[in-house]
């Protein structure tokens, strides 16, 4: 669920500051800017005056030009940027409108009403209205009286209410309320029996339940701030500092628009936000230095959902089973990160805007956090001690650029890296902290626990419930070109039958080229497979198939039933890896409209197409998983757990494209001992056409 | 295989200069002293004096006491040490001889002869001698000769030879030969076809073979040396430096005794060397801020045994299937390590001794780096916007405290961090850099191949072969206390059929509790379940049972047949996970004899005894495993692939440990702005009986 407040900005041209920042060079794909959400704001408005109208804005985003497009502009920077258009999803006279808004000539390309299954994305502002609504409610009232609470110290939070099987359903979302007197820690403190149904539409209580009572949660030990912690304390450690004299080894461009190429890593891409997605990496290129040229990856990579279905069948937790992304929008929970905490001393920042309920943009300070990140790893090594009378000690420390952001969905906040690597590795981490989702309860004690708890108890009264968390990827990958074919590499077994061998078993490599979206479906586990998405009209000059590979991480697959109504929705966890056909209007794996979305509309309905993917424009989708059993470690606050996964170079370079690396990274001197002449690839592009 | 050379130093009393350092307190787990060592050689010499004998030391190392023992003197610190014993290996007129000396005393305990399968590890001493022989081998001068080469630029390496069945063995190796004219890159010009077979108890050549000639690969683009680079380089990065004003904040004590009671993380630790193991981290205790002390986590742990089996089955190679730990010994493969490039700068270096093949100390400079590593990460964090009219906002960056031993054996560096966090987690990671190990052939492009090469064509005329590394960790978890269980807790899905929920399932967990040994064979991925270590005898207050939790790395399971011979020696495989009871005999679980080992020494041969592990002093193995399939990167040189696992903390505390943490990591500066009490922990003990 979400609750998030944003300082509403008003119409405002600056740009937010920047260090380092060149000048402004406007990319197609970058994300809308402040004046931008305006003006759509008032082409809408327009259309659809108030009084006369109720119109709310619910989604706001570039509508992203078509590839062509993009790669004739990449292809000549001297040509015409294509048109800005704006994507809009209002709800109107308790309709929901797609609104396609020309930006420049300030007109509505198209606009027609989504008549399917499903609501689009809850917006900050209209659940922070619902909050205020049980203040108010009489019956709720008299429960928080009847409970001896004081209603001052209430706050209430929404939560998406599913679906299962419902044949109707209305625009509603469900609220729970918790206690604060003496903690900050909200969810830890539920008037577990209370639930409220709110009517989006109408802003107002539809209906109301207070099925039974238990004790609320103590607040000691519940809040978090350094300034409310009381001896003992741990033992001072001494100070550290990270520091980069001539600045960060990055080049900003534009708002936006990331532009590394002076990171000898030669990475390049586009950073933009968007309100759903949060981050969106797209034209990420290496630089290739033997070729002397920039070598496309990834088109566009995003994450495309987030599933946390919780695992307590009872009426007041079955229905929780939340699409982070699409209900609440990862982008919508951005939270401005803390210098020095969040991200190291050497960390430049970046604002994000999207528009808020009324369409005027609302701004998230530090959105991003972009750095280079020195873990004191080891890029490559080797010492050679087999040579007579000589012993040589070759070794290059590591360092990669991280882009960072964190979504706090309100109890849980998730930490969101993309690790650009010199070696032509991304790595995507994913970090779980936060407040765990907690049940109210009667027990003090295991021993009181006579039946299944549906989770731990992770301090009096307090159960940690059982739930999972599916986080996939969109990876558009395009490797060396746009037309990739997706090979497992098989590991089999073959066993020495014919006594050619004193061995009786060895494992070779069977390769398989996937020639449709079903033989590219993965769990991870099953079989032994390295999975490659390959360019296979393209060759090392030995003759490899220039590909990037998936070094996944552990397999954890949806435990519930494929038939259950939370798993149809989230039938994209099906699997931990799936290969599409590119399409446009294919981006979000739990389907545009997930609030109450009925799985009509899922990654796993488009891939039962079973469309052809050899040789084609794929997208690689990667899932990855976390099933949480709470422990009390995790009360108050979740110590961050980590996971992901990485792609990386498998054959696409002719040779460790880091031999060459500049011996340096752990220090400065280090650095001003090192020899090598400054010379760099050409001036940057994000992208050869 | 391995080749090591290594400064041999004559006995020196000074301890190794260590910064910051306090007085040296002894401990009855402190690795053997240069000063030991001699007198450990001086009593063997006078048992089986030179010439009459033929004394070879293979083996030296401390006679770890009985727990018993360990635990009484660390009960009562005025309490007399345990006497120091030395377990002595070593070939002694073709016969293999176990002794155990008295230190003290100047006193041979036992000494007997093995009669078992298998030979002692190799010393660095015989495989050189071994490197010299083909150069006045007439036979192998023509081979070279008639291949054109110079045998100045011709180095030999050694490889182990295995076990196939044969009735009869005797101690032999392979020596496989290199062509360096040109580069420093030998493994990637091997002069494929001649084989060398050495008896080392002769030393002598015994049989030779110069089956085929296939062109050496050529030196041109193998050599990684920044000296031999030649333009394009890549641009220049900006500077970097990692500072602690103050110095590191943790304290070392004694020679490799590392007690860090003041870095806030709070671990305690013993470090000792061992030629074979390399880093043993004995009696970690993590302090318990609320209990006010130290809390057992584990008693010892190190790297049992690292199998390597290549997947080539013809007669050049079928043999290579090697143990590194066991047949080269990760210690008497460690290399120095160098400052800034393979630890960061605020890194601290220990050196390390083993004995000679004549028993003479060898020290290893700069064998370990020990830092306080502050990645960018976030040990916890959440912002709360759900209350009105306040934000609140609290992080706190992570840092934890690395100890770093690389082990080169031969072509292959592996970069080995044990990584202690404040949180109570230990990370385990395991880096793979280095050389391939390559087949010659006379490919130039895949096109000509037409049957299985076994391997990649990574560069002309170069297979990298496809191979695995298994890398096996001993550790004896004493959770607590000593008496520990193992619990498999598995997330089941429930089917919920009687419409009690509007669900159709969900998961829950069952707890196993595995009785016997039999029933604690986990092979990953198969099932969903959190592996935890408990100790059944302790509970926290609200009832859970005390334990650490296993948080796997991918499953690699094993590809060869269990009834192959190299799968025999490598039995330890079959599982990603065992658990036996204590018994200080099972140290290495491929045998103590790993060298041509014939697998009726295993962990699995011990597990299938079966017995009971319930409630008892239990070890827990964990294998970290890699198919590699080679690719043109790892040439010639590989980008480092790392992989690891976790142990964590599960409901071990009461709540987050790290709750209180200070909120610091990032910067000097915002130490200094921490108003945080500077009290900590009582005087550093290791552990608390």
């Amino acid at each position: 669920m979400a609750s998030t407040l944003k300082l509403v900005v008003f119409i405002l041209l600056s740009l937010c500051t920047l260090s380092p920042v060149s000048s402004h060079r406007r990319h197609p794909l970058d994300s809308l800017t402040p004046a931008e959400f305006a003006r759509v704001r008032a082409v809408v408005k327009k259309s659809y005056p108030s009084p006369k109208h109720n119109l709310t804005f619910q989604y706001v985003g570039l509508d992203e030009p078509d590839k062509p497009a993009i790669h004739s502009w990449l292809s000549n920077p001297s040509s015409k940027s294509p048109p800005r258009r704006a994507s809009v999803i209002t709800r109107l006279d308790r309709q929901t409108h797609e609104i396609i808004v020309d930006i420049s000539t300030r007109s509505i390309v198209s606009d027609h009403v989504y008549k399917g299954h499903g609501y689009p994305m809850l917006t900050s502002d209209e659940q922070v209205a619902a909050y205020g609504l049980p203040k108010t409610y009489e019956p709720f009232i008299k429960s928080v009286k009847k409970r001896g609470l004081n209603l001052s110290d209430v706050v209430c939070s929404t939560y998406t209410v599913g679906w299962f099987g419902e044949v109707k359903s209305r625009r509603v979302l469900k609220l729970l309320c918790y206690y604060i007197d003496g903690t900050v820690n909200l969810y830890l403190r539920p008037l577990e029996g209370i639930t409220l149904v709110v009517d989006l539409d109408e802003m107002n209580i539809v209906e109301y339940y207070d099925r039974f009572t238990v004790p609320v949660p103590k607040a000691e030990g519940t809040d978090y701030r350094a300034s409310k912690q009381k001896p003992p304390f741990g033992p001072h450690l001494n100070g550290a500092a990270f520091i980069q004299p001539d600045g960060p080894g990055f080049k900003i461009d534009g708002q936006l628009s990331v532009n590394v190429t002076r990171l000898w890593a030669y990475w390049v891409f586009h950073l933009s936000f968007d309100v759903r997605a949060g981050p969106i990496i797209s034209l990420a290129s290496i630089y290739d230095l033997e070729k002397q040229e920039y070598r496309r990856v990834l088109y566009r990579g995003f994450i495309s959902e987030e599933f946390v279905p919780y695992q307590d069948p009872t009426v007041e937790w079955y229905y929780r089973t939340f699409f982070d992304s699409g209900e609440f929008g990862f982008g919508q929970c951005a939270v401005s990160l803390k210098p020095l905490a969040d991200c190291p001393a050497n960390a430049v920042f970046l604002d994000a805007y999207y528009a808020g309920q009324d369409g005027t943009p609302v701004k998230t300070p530090n959105t991003f956090c972009i750095f280079e990140n020195y873990a004191g790893n080891i890029m490559w090594r080797h010492t050679e001690l087999g040579i007579p009378d000589e012993v040589i000690k070759e070794v290059r420390p590591d360092v990669s650029l991280v882009v960072r952001m964190v979504a706090t969905v309100g109890n849980y906040d998730y930490i969101l890296d993309w690790e650009f690597k010199p070696s032509g590795s991304i790595k995507f981490g994913v970090g779980l902290t936060g407040v765990l989702e907690v049940r109210g309860a009667s027990y003090t004690h295991t021993d009181q626990i006579k039946e299944d708890a549906y989770g731990t108890l992770v301090a009096e009264n307090t159960i940690g419930v059982y739930h999972d968390h599916f986080l996939t990827y969109y990876l558009d990958l395009d490797v060396d070109g746009e037309a990739n074919s997706f090979v497992k590499n098989n590991l089999e077994t073959i066993r020495v039958t014919d006594h050619s061998s004193p061995r009786k078993s060895y494992w070779t490599v069977v390769s398989e080229t996937a020639k449709t979206e079903a033989e590219a479906r993965v769990q991870l586990g099953l079989k032994q497979s390295e999975l490659v998405v390959v360019n296979p009209n393209k060759k090392t000059k030995l003759g490899n198939p220039i590909g990037y590979r998936l070094i996944p991480g552990p397999a954890t697959p949806t435990l519930l039933s494929y038939d259950d109504y939370p798993q149809l929705r989230g039938a994209f966890t099906e699997n931990n890896v799936w290969v599409t056909p590119y399409n446009k209007s294919e981006k979000w794996a739990g389907g545009l409209y997930t609030d109450q979305s009925r799985g009509d509309d899922t990654l796993a309905v488009w891939s039962h197409r079973n469309r052809n993917i050899e040789n084609k424009d794929i997208v690689l989708w990667y899932t990855v998983g976390f099933h949480h059993v709470p422990c009390q470690e995790d009360f108050p606050l979740m110590p961050t757990l980590s996971s992901g996964f990485e792609i990386r170079p498998t054959n696409f370079f002719e040779s460790n494209p880091v031999l060459k690396a500049v011996h340096i990274g752990s220090t400065a001197t280090a650095i001003a001992k090192d020899g090598f002449p400054k010379s760099g690839p050409p001036p940057s592009r994000y992208w050869h056409a």
